[in-house]
């Protein structure tokens, strides 16, 4: 894409009521734009790794088995006061509106109740299981302070999945399953090694669930980490009873700021059994269905990726999330030659698959670059009357300001897409 | 995807209470879940249809040079006071809601208030336009009655195209090329040569504007129709003043139902006035920028491809947005070299790339091909003892019922997708 065409430009200053460096980075670069506290658009740069972001879950959720769906935002209240959390005294989040009729509605903040009773209509015998079920669908949640820019919106996309299965033994196969694919998201979005799955309170529904955890100094969370054994705990669990059962000493563990990028929860049979969702075994027996869920929030993700991967130049995007695969930065356009070889370029690079934003503007080369940091292309190519007398481009690695000089092959072969 | 495993079932009966003939078909067929009146899910089956009509969509709009974004849901009061929108005497379909600190919020219905307010921050001067930008977004609209199935839906998914011009020339070519781009989308999505642009009322904004209308029996609308010439008048505008503008006689138009499967629509300059969205021209000169909008639900896109070209047995959907390409069905699966046989057949037809639903469930011959007749994937291919022995599958066309006998290496030719 020409940059000159992109209709976003990036900005000097964030609004000044936005304190959190994700979204001052977001907003500043042209991928967001604040429309009042914790409700964010996504603009083309954002909606472009919104979606990468949102095909690597989908390809994960596939890969364990996952049919995706996708319910609705505009839930009714009979469903949820099965459970009897309708009431504003048990979710505390609720947004609540009104049919033209005066019935009263509420907006999604989850979607347990609604699936669980939609689920009622395909299971009822154990040859229906295992089903293992997921949507991206926007949430809803009423907070009362919004200041994490996009980790923490009033209105935001979520990857849920819920698992239907008949046994115990059945759920922690597929929980495990899902931990696994879990962290192949963050691996693959560019967090491995910073995020660690981590013991926190199961709530209601069971001892613990499971939390996943990316290390970084603007979490909300406080952890306790033992990086060589690979295993954490939320403060919440941080007891003596609990590290008994670990087997761990507060001597190995590390307390560090966290940001939780997912969680998975055992449900056990808390919604089967207010929605009468039950299957009969193989001899006939009646049983309430095992469930499970599984969240990432996909702004969340986004904005930790943010959060922890950049610097003070700006966005540092992996090359699996990022907007364009590469910035091709053109100096002194105003020079044909210039001009024809970055035509040139960009057309060999977008024909082997390549996505490559052009840098066309007419601009000085400092605001061109500073713009190419603020954005975070994984790769700047520049073009110059430089690079034509060399045969070479010039190129820098955002991440770790590495130079090299390659040819247009060299490009080519470099980025092109691996299949 | 083995049918044994895909977690919906087809149904005998439609919910009671639904009357509209799309949504009772895509119930029973197991493509979507009513949540009320007016509000449906998506299932696997009703999703996969939905993302390929998206994605038909998305790349018409990309063709004609729009850049894709994602405005929310939650409107802020202030915005839609700028136009006199925000009283519901002016939209009376609108959901409110309320923030925890007791402000009132709207559930977006359109989005040219926040788009406008929004390109004020990038559009300033001739050089930043024009633009054009758009998004699937979901629309929620307080109808007082909600009959139509997902045709006309309390919540439901909408493309929405925003233009931004610098003139009404300028303005004017975006309109036919959008106008055209519509039309190639509707010829896509298998409704060609029985969808129509129409002319309609212009309402507060211009004299008219355009529909897209199929003909279709289900269709709230009613227009006059001159096939021959290939134009169309909404009821709305059918008078003669405008018949002697158009130089139509009465006599030449044939009155019709049909469906409004989408609309564009001039704004001038109401929105960009509103909002102080102006820019300078090359002198120096200040102009509001010229403005248009351009919709398709694509619910309604889905429910009247639904409406208009099922039959008595049940859906039929044309490939290029049939939840798969084929309908494997294996008659006697208990008979080992069947089983093996359509093993092998799903297994090269999906390596070719296509998108196989494989009915490997222990069900009659006849349930099955009813089954396969709701659900209406374009071709069946039926793998049995006697296909075992011919060497050939027997291959039906859903549309047309024909039969042919095609050897495994002519169906991966066909069904391989073409690039």
């Amino acid at each position: 894409m020409k940059q000159g065409t992109l209709f976003t430009k990036t900005r000097r200053e964030a609004p000044k009521d936005e304190v959190a460096k994700n979204a001052q980075l977001l907003i500043r670069g042209g991928f967001i734009h604040k429309e009042m506290a914790g409700v964010y658009s996504y603009l083309p740069l954002g909606l472009r790794v919104f979606k990468k972001i949102e095909e690597i879950i989908r390809e994960e959720m596939n890969g364990i088995g996952g049919q995706e769906i996708s319910l609705t935002t505009l839930q009714d209240k009979s469903v949820w006061e099965k459970t009897g959390r309708w009431s504003e005294e048990v979710i505390d989040v609720w947004f609540k509106t009104k049919l033209a009729n005066g019935s009263e509605l509420g907006l999604a903040t989850t979607h347990e109740e609604p699936l669980t009773a939609l689920m009622r209509e395909y299971i009822s015998s154990w040859r229906d299981m295992p089903r293992y079920v997921y949507q991206f669908q926007t949430k809803f949640r009423n907070e009362l302070r919004a200041k994490s820019g996009i980790m923490r919106a009033r209105e935001f996309v979520m990857k849920d999945l819920y698992s239907f299965d008949r046994s115990e033994g059945e759920f922690k196969e597929f929980y495990e399953r899902c931990a696994q694919a879990y962290m192949r998201v963050f691996e693959r979005v560019g967090l491995g090694g910073m995020t660690f799955r981590t013991f926190a309170s199961g709530g209601s529904f069971s001892k613990f669930s499971d939390e996943f955890q990316t290390v970084c100094e603007a979490g909300e969370d406080t952890i306790y980490l033992s990086r060589k054994k690979g295993i954490a705990l939320n403060k919440e669990v941080y007891n003596d009873g609990v590290l008994k059962d670990l087997g761990l000493s507060k001597g190995e563990l590390e307390e560090v700021k966290a940001i939780e990028v997912g969680n998975i929860f055992p449900l056990g049979t808390r919604f089967s059994e207010a929605f009468g969702l039950t299957y009969k075994d193989e001899k006939g027996k009646e049983h309430p269905v095992i469930m499970g869920c599984y969240g990432i929030g996909l702004g969340r993700l986004m904005g930790t990726v943010a959060e922890a991967l950049s610097d003070s130049k700006g966005l540092v995007w992996p090359r699996s999330i990022a907007p364009f695969d590469a910035h091709l930065v053109e100096l002194g356009g105003e020079n044909e030659e210039v001009r024809k070889e970055a035509a040139e370029l960009y057309k060999d690079l977008t024909e082997a698959g390549a996505e490559v934003l052009w840098d066309d503007r007419d601009a000085r080369a400092g605001e061109k670059f500073a713009d190419s940091d603020l954005i975070g292309i994984p790769v700047r190519i520049v073009i110059s009357s430089k690079s034509l007398a060399e045969g070479k481009f010039e190129c820098v690695e955002r991440a770790t300001g590495k130079t090299e000089h390659k040819t247009a092959g060299e490009l080519i072969e470099e980025l092109r897409p691996r299949t």
